[in-house]
């Protein structure tokens, strides 16, 4: 008996083991699919890049599901190879986001906790095939996840048919990590159960009806290490304004130096102000988040966060070679948990998150674009960034005041999408500095942004548009016709500056 | 003694009972007043009037906070008489919406959900006196709210002082109706048990500390009924269009014919359109609101709901009269609750609401503008729509396409100001028919809202920015620069019809 065999713990399913090229010539043209994977962690490989062979020499398109972004190229591999019809509900990549920017692919921008709901409802398409990224089927029928869990448990049970991923390369002192809950339907839940970080409320595996079990894959393909970019001096300018914030909170009362549980959205700048805790005399911190960077397992060494919860571990290539190659130090310090427990409206409230997310822009009343360069092309969706701001004790995001050298000017008076609306902002900082919104109102909350956020070679701008808005009056005064004038004019002249 | 002191149950409070312009002389100029009231149901009413004497010959400004609008001309009475600095979380009142779009008020404007929370954790200005209507207060010291709960609960627990307004014309009967529940501090919180619409899991009173109780008023003013228009063609033409597109839900086998928990705001046509629902085939439907207005009580008398549980009862003169003088009838059917129980988005997701909110205008990819007019007047706020869409098993918005006899489109190309983002709208309404916009991308988004809700006198209009739009590209195509170019017409010509 092949030796891998072992990781298939019932007998059964032993002789259901296919090449990837045998289990990818089961989809046919329209399904659609729910892939495991959740911020480059954890998600199939072997089926998607087979499929990617097949369409060398066949016409074929269909439905992508996921947790979040795919990491592996596969979703570069799949937009190239013309196989996508819709994607949802995230993704990160260049050439995927090239299509779908060109109205190639059809892409559903989709808060991560609700995409269960849709499929559990049936409001979307149904899932003929689930492929999941696997590190053994247990002696009782469940599948253990490996790098994250994203919408995989969702996926299991509403598909048709399941195909398994078993990946040889990933760390099997993941098993025990994982803490699977299904709410059940809208209407007939129970309260779900998790007071604390560190709660353990569900199962180590995915429970999966083993008739639906199509085929198991043997993979040994490694996930693909975080791009983040390392510290800047800006970043760490503005992870400072952050810790000058958080300690004024501790002078307030309102917080403790234990703060509350911490999310930080994917990306450089969310983990390099995470990373300014490191230093910092807070301690005995809590991580609640959907993904895990770099600077949680830094945090976690460095003795301030003592337990941490996500949907996925995303790490670069040197931080991945020591986190995985020592896991027995953090194992019992991590939960990962399915993407609609990471980001339930009613836990983030319930636990008080602390929450920060990188903005594309902002404006001058706290709406926020996550999403759209310049209002109509897409970057990476609005992914959970959503869940948490709505809900979150503390919603805060952070940008660079200006880009591409001061050509563009992440405030603007009227942001060209909004992802995150005026209700939904409490602090906005950049390496100017942060501004406090909570209890403002619109006409309260201009003169703090101009003077605290704004880049200097904006603010006279700023004042100006907002002199003009000022006497059209209003709750929020704006100068409509001009509300993009700043957009326009990259668009036109190639900079935000206006030429008097 | 007094007759009416038998509503005072604690003997020791008795003989705190005061003038209303003695009560009112306690609170100083720069302090912070929670007053009960949601949607012009139970506020406090002698004291405010009091106020407004006191500024006949003292000037002063207070804060304003409350559960949602006030009646009895409370925040009209009280914006002319220039005694409110700052006001929050919600307002419908004509002259106070004058002083706010002119800056002389500053609004901050807040989902309903969560001005609790701000209280609770200090983010807000202290509330130094509450002024709650009240029943009685029990011999174990509690507060019967009259026909709201709002905010009342938490500025009890909160306040410094409580000033309780005894109002003698409100119905005995609603003694037992309310339901009490105070989550505690987020990080220290159990699950909110409740699981059905018709749950009880509080007090019926409001917990007071009998010291804080600076004083008793005795009113005996009725609350100001609902001034909500009756049905026209419209309303019950947009109506059908609701009923055939919930149909459909059931023909999909995704809803019974008992539907699920129904949200429906505060208005005329949100009034109507729940109206509709007395003559149609549903039944056994539970109501699970903020608000009940007519139209529930229509349907309790039609035998088609058996529970709704709301934070307030607003009604017209008429049905009044008629509810509240057979109010044994309704009693056991109905529940009021703290706002941050009927908006909580944990317990809205929980439930699985179908949520009907109005929309003062949408755009082509189903963002929604519920506030600003033009992207710059105040009209009442975003209130606890945004609670309810975001959360809701299905959102959906409503208005008619045109307003003003044709000048106005409520479908633009680019809203004026996003209080609901395409992330969290499912359906939108019109008297033109529905789109349903669930797992479309923005493109597949745009021709079933142009040729299911646009009027067809902008419907041309319409497609040509589309069409231009599409040449730029995008995930969300537009043209940035005329995106507001409908509203700017408007303001220079009159008229969001461009002339050719």
């Amino acid at each position: 008996m092949d030796n891998k065999l072992h990781r298939i713990k019932v007998t059964e399913l032993q002789d259901r083991v296919v090449s990837a090229d045998e289990a990818a010539s089961w989809i046919k043209d329209g399904m659609t699919l729910g892939l495991s994977g959740f911020t480059r962690a954890g998600d199939a490989k072997a089926i998607p890049y087979a499929l990617v062979r097949r369409a060398e020499t066949e016409q074929f398109k269909v439905n992508v599901f996921t947790g979040a972004s795919l990491g592996s190229d596969v979703d570069k591999l799949m937009a190239e190879a013309g196989i996508v019809h819709k994607r949802l509900p995230f993704q990160a990549d260049p050439a995927m986001r090239r299509k779908i920017n060109n109205g190639d692919i059809m892409f559903v921008d989709h808060h991560l906790s609700q995409t269960a709901e849709w499929i559990r409802a049936g409001v979307i398409e149904p899932i003929d095939f689930a492929v999941i990224e696997a590190l053994e089927i247990t002696e009782d029928g469940m599948i253990i996840p490996t790098t994250s869990v994203g919408n995989s448990s969702v996926f299991v049970k509403h598909a048709k048919n399941v195909i398994i991923e078993i990946n040889l390369s990933q760390p099997e002192l993941f098993r025990g990590v994982h803490d699977i809950y299904e709410p059940g339907k809208q209407g007939q839940r129970s309260p779900i159960p998790l007071t604390g970080v560190n709660d353990r409320i569900g199962t180590i595996g995915i429970p999966v009806d083993l008739e639906k079990v199509k085929g198991i894959v043997f993979t040994d393909q490694a996930d693909s290490p975080s791009t983040i970019l390392p510290s800047d001096e800006e970043t760490e300018t503005m992870a400072g304004h952050l810790l000058d914030f958080l300690r004024a909170e501790v002078a307030s009362g309102r917080l403790t130096n234990q703060l509350a549980p911490l999310q930080s959205g994917i990306g450089s700048v969310a983990n390099a102000v995470l990373h300014g805790l490191v230093d910092s005399e807070f301690h005995d911190m809590e991580v609640y988040s959907e993904v895990l960077q770099d600077a949680v397992f830094d945090l976690i060494d460095a003795g301030k966060v003592k337990v941490a919860s996500a949907s996925s571990i995303t790490l670069s290539k040197e931080k991945m070679a020591q986190v995985f190659g020592d896991f027995e130090k953090y194992r019992d310090k991590i939960l990962l948990r399915p993407q609609e427990i990471t980001n339930h409206p009613g836990l983030i409230r319930r636990l008080g998150l602390i929450s920060i997310n990188t903005a594309l822009e902002f404006d001058i009343y706290g709406n926020v674009n996550s999403t759209h360069v310049s209002g109509t092309r897409m970057m990476n969706g609005i992914g959970g960034s959503g869940d948490f701001a709505r809900n979150a004790r503390l919603s805060i995001f952070v940008t660079k005041s200006i880009a591409k050298e001061g050509i563009i000017s992440s405030v603007v008076p009227f942001v060209s999408h909004v992802d995150h609306t005026e209700h939904d902002v409490d602090i906005v900082v950049t390496e100017q500095g942060y501004a406090d919104l909570r209890g403002l109102a619109p006409r309260e909350r201009v003169p703090v942004i101009i003077e605290n956020c704004v880049h200097p070679m904006y603010r006279e701008q700023m004042r100006a548009y907002y002199a003009e808005a000022l006497l059209r009056g209003g709750q929020t005064p704006h100068v409509l016709e001009k509300a993009f004038s700043w957009h326009a004019n990259l668009a036109t002249n190639g900079s935000m500056l206006l030429s008097e």
